[in-house]
């Protein structure tokens, strides 16, 4: 049975995925530091770059391993809201999206899909965390479904009960605002089994698997 | 540039990675336990296998990426030592064996290539560490090669100074005697920044990376 996963989750320690804000200039609303750690190169294998293979890296390095489709919400396709107005910009990414496969992007907004090169297609839809789990499968192929974000989107899926498996990554920062996954989630993690694992970085890594 | 990597390398507490004498019944030697959380079928990938993705699982499943050849020594070839005397016998793993690519196989005894249908050649090298590695790279085409064991075999490759990354796994369990990688390999560790970490199994993962 395909699962519904979420991979690279980065937390601040007060409990914050982004900022309130989100911008052109800044897709992670003034929070860019909970990327500090990250490396958007290595997300697809260990040997994909000619850097030290690290425990932060082998751990991240799941993230694309038998995805064949991501879920994301609008707010991280980029910073609009309400309709539209520019279809010419294609997300943050230019050319080369890093997901490599079809994505739907959940958003109340209608608008025609947008495909490039390199296999990443976007697919804009209105849809219930279940429905629009159905269409992501459909797009799948049978392979794994990744919950790509931001954390209003994680949290519905936590909510509606359908994420099998999520790693998420706790910063050693505190942001003092932004958006959570964890609002109206209380004792979601007796859901799920739960180990974690601290590296050289500073980073706290924690694999939630849901208990069958 | 490809590099030379050793993944999964399994040693007791006291130092041992195998058993002194192994036999067709004891592949390790009498000390299977080293591999007593170690689950074969996960290390292509954390999708492979519908089972909880745990933290030991994604760090043993970074085996494969990127890997095009393996080195290893006859003894994780077989048990049998001095000339071939049956040639029938195709190697631990049956039909399927797990590399699915090419292997080289050090030994002092010549013997003709095996081939199987699902990508994996095991062909027997006579060779120093530095001239198997060079044969490995010509069968690798481009993508990086693992030293596979056993003990005597990664400690060679050690001493020759070409080993670029290793994960070793230290279980929590005490041998008393067998096969051990360290000999004659005092300060080997100042060649390398090295990072560990622990899981709920009570294995500690470690990763060696050679300084540049
Ligand atoms: N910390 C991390 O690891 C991480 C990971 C990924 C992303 N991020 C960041 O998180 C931020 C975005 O998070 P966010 O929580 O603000 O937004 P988000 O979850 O990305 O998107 C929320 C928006 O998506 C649309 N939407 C969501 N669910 C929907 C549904 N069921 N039906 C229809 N539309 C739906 C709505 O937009 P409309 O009503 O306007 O259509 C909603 O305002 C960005 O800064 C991003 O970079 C952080
Ligand atoms: N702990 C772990 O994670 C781990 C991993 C892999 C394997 N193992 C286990 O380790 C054990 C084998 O280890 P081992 O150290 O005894 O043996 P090994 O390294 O697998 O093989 C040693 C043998 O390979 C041949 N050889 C090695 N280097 C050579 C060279 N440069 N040129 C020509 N021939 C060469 C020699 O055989 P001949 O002279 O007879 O030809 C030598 O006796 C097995 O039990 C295996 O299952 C454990």
């Amino acid at each position: 049975m395909a699962r519904t996963r979420v991979h690279n989750f980065f937390v601040s320690l007060d409990g914050y995925s982004a900022g309130e804000t989100i911008t052109l200039d800044k897709p992670i609303g003034g929070a860019e530091r909970l990327f500090q750690h990250f490396d958007g190169r290595v997300i697809e294998g260990v040997h994909a770059v000619d850097d030290p293979i690290t425990l932060d890296r082998a751990l991240t390095s799941t993230w694309g391993q038998g995805i064949g489709a991501e879920i994301m919400g609008r707010g991280k396709f980029g910073p609009q809201t309400g309709p539209w107005t520019d279809e010419e910009w294609r997300g943050w990414w230019g050319d080369e999206p890093p997901f490599r496969t079809p994505v739907v992007v959940l958003t109340h907004h209608a608008r025609e899909s947008i495909s490039f090169d390199n296999g990443t297609s976007f697919h804009f839809v209105d849809a219930t965390p279940a429905d629009a789990l159905e269409r992501a499968r459909d797009l799948a192929g049978g392979k794994d479904v990744r919950i790509g974000g931001g954390a209003s989107t994680v949290r519905q899926f936590l909510q509606a009960d359908l994420i099998d498996f999520m790693h998420l990554v706790t910063v050693p920062i505190v942001l003092g605002r932004g958006v959570s996954i964890w609002d109206g989630l209380e004792e979601v993690q007796d859901r799920f089994a739960i180990e974690s694992t601290t590296t050289k970085s500073g980073l706290v890594h924690h694999f939630w698997n849901r208990e069958r």
